[in-house]
């Protein structure tokens, strides 16, 4: 069987999608995100400022005059790009983005430098800066980038020009950075340069790139602390003002990673360093990484995410704040830290050999991951709040961050794109295989093919987790394999019968492992699962004496559109029948709305013109429905809650 | 009767304050706070960096070398220190500063220039700059609290050294502030200038300062746009990066005020603005200000204020945001904005001769002024939440203006020395006359003198309103005089006695009247009052499905110390018995806890290392202790919470 040792995702063109909910997601963005974002790179979106994005790269690469215009790190727009894109190449979508590719590396060519420098900001505007400010410049951020997007499309394409690139970037960051004399002994302000490097590992299996990689990791928070004296030279943000109270907290930075025990700072950072925590962990077999990954992943499942995957509870800084501390409607929740979350999530289990791992995978994938996108897929969330009362989204004040609807682009774009190459790669966290077999992580729909000794094994996996609960999965081998079916928390009593016959299994690290002889096999899994109500740990006082409604891994909200407004008047009991009850035709899936009996309460003693007045209340008997977090604002501007009162 | 036919407050030396609450306070103002804030002025506050104060205007006055230092608007701090000590002065316990604040009016003389300019800032660190940023510079602010001092402190002690000086100031602001050739057709970005001219006005009764106000009031949100053509202009925030966004909205500048209709941004600005436009409605009689002025207190009052009389929802920007828009623990509720929430209640009472505007000014009073403040009088809040949970104030986050307990010294210290002008003239807001008599606007233990034509009339009252509820007035009078005493909402069914007889009375504007002959009487109150439940608007929807206890004018809450943790746990059902327990000896006033039995629900169903699952509740019958919002975080960092769960 032609499989490695370690655990690992398998190539995207072994899998197929088929799945009619995250089928219409993934098209959307062949289809609509890339062309969509394609206009907005070429300055070409109506009704948005332009860009600037390639432009740059024509100034940087001689090409055109004018002034590099847009953040510090509009580079990185461009690379996501082409990763997302060079994904949907990859999975059979995406064969008109080659040429667009091809020729924008042609001018990525003419732009980089003899010695392997590309950063369009630092070549144009300020070339004397280079490597000055780690802090706030994104230099090795937007490399990392580079670097992703150039494996990506060597992987999908064997074309490896851009892969050429970014090599010659990479080596060049291998000699800049370092502890040897003339090296500088620095870090990056915003990882990502680490997990891209050990991508470049994977692909050259050349170790420096590991090195690199373990070296951006481990050199971090060592004293001296290199981002705190740069900061304390300058005396002041250059690229972000926010930056004035920049803290080593905020860049996870206070002490050595493998020493940290609590998931902090900004989200979307801390999640590239861990992921690239949990590569090193595995592949330099490093115990005390492990461990380190361990106490961060448990300190931010345990005390610090939302019901629905989302990291980052602070609007302002977009970071961590602290235990508990889990506002629903002034949080950030960035779409990008999903993202990065769902990375760290199957390193750990990667690492581990462990589906739980997938577990927070699938809540974030169907929660926060296809909420941020609505359904014609052109309208992207960048804050994924919990609740919304759209008139208190004023401008300029403490909601600042928080819009009621989906917008069409982002003066920093970063989370349209980390959403197009999540969804367009979704392959990779479906399945793995090793030399023990295969591994089921994700229950939709989907074909795989897996190579094994010259011999094919084929999976077809059917999913109605989210209408029965039921999957049935055809498996034909010719020799003998084991499968690895994920055992949901939600789902412990999942039955699983074997061509008919009912398996009794004892789950093993959340597997159930199923021996098959060659032949054909059909394994129908019954996870046994309702609509349920769920609560949260009473010291998150944001949600204390409130439940939520999920199905599955899929949590649901209530909306104006369907209960009207003033949704905090709504209480439930928890013993109510969860009802499913039918599926809204424009939504895509089946996944049924969920019906049960609640009450309005209302206060009613309060004389007109005042606010506070008698203490009574009305309490009327109501229908409720709740949808799909997944689907909300789909609909027009509302009202949305997920977190509901409990009646006492 | 030496009264003039308009209402108006009484000289504070009329007025002694026995109160044992309020004359905790008002004490703490002459022996600890204004002792403390003199230290601050002067640099010599221990554990607070100097804040260089009186020492730039000993630079201004060619006294001192050295570079000026602070915010722009610093020296307001002295001219609110010397406002506070001069009420001390007239209420008799500010003798020992007079001898101080002569020695820096010398100051003020040498610092002021020729044509009467005097602004450290502008004079010392930039000359060429004087009048050229009126959006933050905050000019004519300063020039209003000098103003406002001056009055002050010649009403005290019937110097008028300060005045003049100050009045050379205002002569230069009517000189430069027109629509007239060659003068600025400016407005300040901070109102206050405007009421201090007004002040200014009925000090000396020269019409022209009036004019000036009214010209400040009418010029505001007039095309074209004085302050947004400013901004404009400079591209850019000179003095406070955060005015990036700034609005017109939040300067009160989108449209002339007379044509406003909601409490719009920064809440202390719009207060101040406001008072004035009162003020200017009376004292011109002018029916469409008053129109405007209705509404913006009819908007506030009715859909943008706390129960704890604060206002202010967004902790960025400090202002207000939209109505019903309330939430508890993220809100600004500045302690100055209280402030100028009083000024404007009382111009406004003695607008409409209406007494109900002072159920509001006892609702700040009680609440968020006496909270602003420990019982040792040096230590301060500036911003003032409704919902406490100490660790999730951390740095860097959305809570970051949000402190778990009284700070000593701020580097924008306004709230302190506001606190102290209050408290120090608190006698303002207690009485009023008129030709018609007497008006008893608060229940604060206290005796009057008024003057009647050459004959005393003396009033005695003693409170036990937060107690029992009732007050007892003595009055001694030669002539025949009416008294109106405030019937407050939450006493409509007040009982008078008058003299041991029971007297049946119509409430006129809130005011029970009674026509009393010459001799002495007694007027006996019972208010009829009992701890209550109160609930809000459930459009509020922070205080949906929520109580908070009340006595009287009286905001309870619910602290850690008395109650544990997780306070969110706690249910109430809303026909618990209230009940009046004991007064904790370290609180002034003997004003009781309020005790009641309710409930605690926890969430149980949740495994460890979780952070959320089944939806599993306990419930358990719990004793509940409350007490006055006033006394919060004077035993130590703890949870607090005014808004608590209903069992429903």
């Amino acid at each position: 069987m032609g499989m490695e040792k370690e655990i690992r995702p398998l190539k995207l063109q072994q899998v197929k999608v088929t799945d009619p909910l995250f089928g219409h997601y993934i098209n959307k963005v062949s289809e609509v995100m890339l062309v969509h974002q394609w206009k907005a790179l070429n300055d070409d979106l109506e009704g948005t400022d332009p860009t600037g994005c390639i432009k740059n790269f024509r100034i940087a690469a001689g090409l055109q005059e004018g002034e590099r215009q847009g953040v510090v790190f509009l580079d990185t727009d461009l690379y996501k790009w082409i990763e997302s894109a060079a994904y949907c190449i990859a999975i059979g979508s995406g064969t008109q983005f080659e040429g667009k590719i091809d020729q924008v590396i042609d001018i990525l060519e003419k732009a980089q430098e003899k010695d392997g420098y590309l950063n369009t900001y630092f070549q144009i505007t300020a070339p004397e800066k280079k490597w000055t400010n780690l802090v706030e410049g994104h230099e090795l951020y937007t490399s990392g980038h580079m670097i992703e997007a150039a494996v990506a499309y060597a992987l999908a394409t064997g074309k490896e020009k851009f892969l050429q690139i970014a090599m010659r970037n990479a080596d060049l960051i291998c000699r800049v950075f370092g502890t040897k004399k003339g090296q500088i002994p620095g870090v990056p302000g915003h990882e990502e340069i680490e997990l891209a490097l050990i991508k470049l590992y994977r692909w050259t299996r050349d170790d420096k790139y590991l090195k690199q990689a373990d070296y951006f990791v481990r050199q971090r928070g060592t004293a001296p602390n290199y981002l705190q004296n740069e900061i304390d030279g300058r005396k002041g943000p250059e690229f972000f003002p926010e930056f004035r109270n920049y803290s080593m907290k905020y860049a996870q930075a206070e002490k050595p990673p493998v020493e940290q025990t609590e998931a902090e700072g900004h989200a979307v950072r801390a999640m590239y360093l861990y992921s690239a925590m949990a590569d090193l962990a595995k592949w330099q077999q490093d115990k005390e990484m492990e461990k380190a990954c361990d106490r961060l992943w448990d300190n931010m499942i345990g005390k610090r995410m939302y019901i629905t995957g989302g990291i980052g509870s602070s609007g302002f800084l977009e970071c961590f704040t602290t235990d508990y501390d889990l506002p629903n409607s002034t949080n950030y929740c960035e779409t990008c830290a999903s993202v990065g979350m769902m990375m760290f999530g199957q390193r750990m289990a990667a690492l581990k050999k462990n589906a739980s791992y997938y577990d927070t995978v699938e809540r974030v994938l169907y929660n926060t991951i296809l909420a941020a996108m609505n359904l014609e897929g052109d309208r992207y969330f960048y804050v994924n709040p919990l609740e919304m009362i759209p008139q208190f989204c004023t401008e300029n004040t403490y909601m600042d961050h928080v819009k009621p609807a989906r917008q069409k682009w982002f003066s920093v774009a970063c989370c349209p794109p980390n959403l197009a190459r999540t969804l367009a790669s979704l392959s990779q966290y479906l399945y793995a295989c090793d030399e023990k077999g295969i591994y089921i992580n994700q229950f939709i729909s989907s074909t795989l093919s897996v190579d094994n000794s010259g011999q094919e094994i084929f999976v077809e996996l059917k999913s109605a987790l989210l209408t029965d609960g039921t999957v049935d999965i055809g498996i034909s081998t010719l020799q003998a394999t084991d499968i690895r079916i994920r055992v949901p928390a939600y789902a412990k009593d999942m039955e699983i019968a074997l061509d008919g016959e009912k398996l009794s299994y004892i789950a093993d690290n959340n597997y159930a492992v199923i021996a098959l002889k060659g032949g054909k096999h059909r394994i129908e899994l019954n996870m046994g699962i309702h609509p349920r109500f769920v609560a949260a740990d009473h010291n998150v006082r944001a949600d204390a004496g409130k439940v939520a409604v999920m199905h599955g891994p899929m949590v649901y909200c209530l909306e104006e559109a369907d209960n009207g407004q003033n949704l905090s008047d709504i209480y439930v009991d928890t013993d109510a029948n969860l009802l499913k009850g039918k599926a809204y035709e424009e939504f895509p899936g089946e996944v049924p709305a969920i019906e049960y009996e609640g009450y309005r309460v209302k206060s009613v003693g309060i004389e007109d013109g005042s606010l506070y007045g008698e203490a009574r209340f009305t309490k009327k008997p109501v229908k409720i429905r709740a949808v799909p977090y997944a689907f909300w604002n789909n609909r027009g501007i509302g009202e949305m809650e997920v977190w509901q009162n409990i009646s006492i």
